[in-house]
């Protein structure tokens, strides 16, 4: 039987002050929520989202086969977080393109469709920003906040802006920041949709046009980046798409023809992406990965950072991932140890690279299984 | 005492036959030559060049201070390979654009520049082309050729091509194919070339424009590739360009300004790069290099492959290079020994990338200079 589930949308007059010092005011954030909240109202889990993802972590829509949600592996009725017992909350950020309000959105001070004037966003603002919607659906606490990548550094941020009110984090394959080298991919896709001439610094709704140039090479280089070099060549190696009979190896002897498998799949990631992904949003969410990095303010010194932190934490990491390698959950782990929090740290051995925290993995979904089954779930 | 050195030019007017079946006549080679050819004619030396590099392997050109060769630490009087003893051959491959025939040259059948219609090359073909100079030299069998990266691939060819005419081989940062990682990597670098409104199907040249945006994210790119994670948090860390005072963290808010030092150093990288290079002889050098996959022919069995040479080899590679990584060298390495053939092998714990085999570091100069310091030389 299917998982039906069903959008909704919360619409927010008072301005919210940003990191930036610039201000948003009448916003909406999309959002769904699995399962029931419970009388005490403890057993509310958010679930924030990565670069590409949304609110629609899981269920479908009525009528739609293929809109399942992007981590129905993860999280559903009996899943290893049991919707039966908990009331799961997946919001849209602030800035992204999937229904909260964006760069695609009126400006209300113009009229006009924000474009390059979108304020410029953090990992503190959408946490902002998703503590106004979890106390407008009248919850103080939360049973737990979980992410993978980007998810995993909200949920870090919640357990810092707002200690009190998280009673769990779970974080996989995230970091406590951007390496340079992370940051560095992050400008090449940026650099190549802002100079793409269709972008037309940001404003391309009004001229009727997308910078799609630009998104498809941001989104093969990202997807590089989320495969490891062993699954890319299990699953690709150096097969051709079609080899040439009677010539040397098979080739075609052609520069911009697809030649590789591995070509035709980078190619068609990016034209699916650049048909539904907002350019503005692209540039934003890289932002505010490359500027987390809660442990500037301390030096540097992360241990210092999360002294702050109340809840307790479960970190995954996996032994492929070349963008978050293990040695960057680590940090947190050994930081919150030295803080004598409470923390568990799982590394999974897995082949696929940094994609492995969307994927069915029964070591890496037994571990979230038994952690979540040790929360309270306020027996609802 | 600086060495001055020249470039020198030689035609050849007989078709070479081309892996693709096409013929290429009537093309140039531009080349260097250091030291002096012995009356054995037995000391020379064959350089091979990478993607980025040519001819011009070392020495400055008379007046120009700024004109030194890409491997002068390497090559040179009193170097790791001594021109005092060694005469030195630097070649500028087929299709490059440093002054040898290549899209940029005039199409003898048709008056017209090649542009996109300059036929698509190989490793084989270069390795064919620097037979012909070699031979046109006086040359019947190399003392040593060498290369890294590209270069390492065409010492690779070179044995397997011309086996009687190689006394050593010399592959540093090299691989005996890409994987799929890498071809990936060449195919987005290429994408965002060709994909770039100013390429105009690679005849840019009569539009009078060049596909400078491409181009800027290709080496931006690249660049990331041929440096190591650990190397560019040395160098750049997570460093502001310009921090702004009463700001959160020093930041400027601005998804489309330099923000971060390694921002700041890759837009240069490309925007230096994007002024002297040519964009078709870009997706020429990477699709050699994709197609480079001598094994194919056996199966996929290096060592059955590698039965046919006859030289000794020396291979070197880098800790931290994950372009290239050690295991891929290790793989030529193990193909040699089955194939019991003498094989000396280096594994420099560097923490540079695959940028390594082009640097400074005491112990991989010193190991090829101990290497060439067996080779005989002729005394000369």
């Amino acid at each position: 039987m299917p998982f039906i589930v069903e959008p909704q949308t919360m619409h927010f007059a008072a301005p919210l002050a940003l990191q930036s010092g610039a201000a948003i005011a009448d916003y909406e954030l999309r959002y769904e929520t699995y399962g029931k909240l419970n009388a005490a109202r403890s057993n509310a889990v958010l679930v924030c989202h990565a670069l590409n993802a949304s609110h629609h972590v899981t269920g479908m829509y009525a009528g739609d086969d293929k809109s399942q949600g992007w981590w129905a592996n993860m999280i559903g009725p009996g899943k290893p977080v049991d919707t039966n017992r908990f009331f799961v909350i997946g919001v849209n950020n602030l800035g992204s393109c999937f229904g909260s309000t964006g760069p695609m959105s009126p400006n209300p001070a113009t009229g006009e469709v924000y474009g390059a004037d979108f304020p410029v966003l953090t990992v503190e603002d959408w946490v902002a920003a998703q503590a106004r919607l979890v106390e407008a659906l009248g919850i103080t606490q939360l049973a737990a906040v979980m992410g993978g990548s980007l998810g995993g550094m909200q949920a870090l941020s919640w357990t810092l802006q707002y200690p009190e009110r998280v009673r769990h984090a779970v974080g996989v394959a995230s970091a406590p920041n951007l390496s340079a080298e992370n940051i560095a991919f992050n400008e090449v896709a940026r650099r190549a949709i802002s100079t793409d001439p269709d972008f037309h610094g940001g404003d391309f709704y009004r001229h009727g046009v997308v910078p799609a140039r630009g998104l498809r090479i941001a989104r093969m280089l990202a997807h590089i980046t989320y495969l490891s070099d062993d699954v890319m060549s299990r699953r690709f190696g150096r097969e051709l798409r079609s080899a040439v009979a009677h010539s040397t190896n098979g080739y075609r002897f052609s520069t911009q023809d697809i030649e590789f498998q591995i070509e035709s799949y980078l190619r068609h990631q990016g034209d699916k992406f650049s048909t539904f992904f907002d350019a503005n949003t692209y540039l934003l969410i890289t932002r505010a990965l490359d500027y987390f990095d809660p442990a500037a303010a301390h030096g540097g010194d992360l241990t210092q950072t999360l002294a702050r932190t109340q809840a307790r934490f479960l970190l995954v990491s996996f032994s492929t991932d070349w963008r978050f390698p293990p040695a960057r959950s680590r940090e947190i782990v050994k930081a919150l140890l030295e803080n004598r929090r409470p923390v568990s740290y799982a590394e999974i051995d897995a082949p696929h690279g940094h994609d492995a925290f969307l994927l069915d993995d029964a070591r890496y979904l037994g571990v979230v299984r038994a952690y979540f089954d040790r929360i309270d779930g306020g027996g609802a």
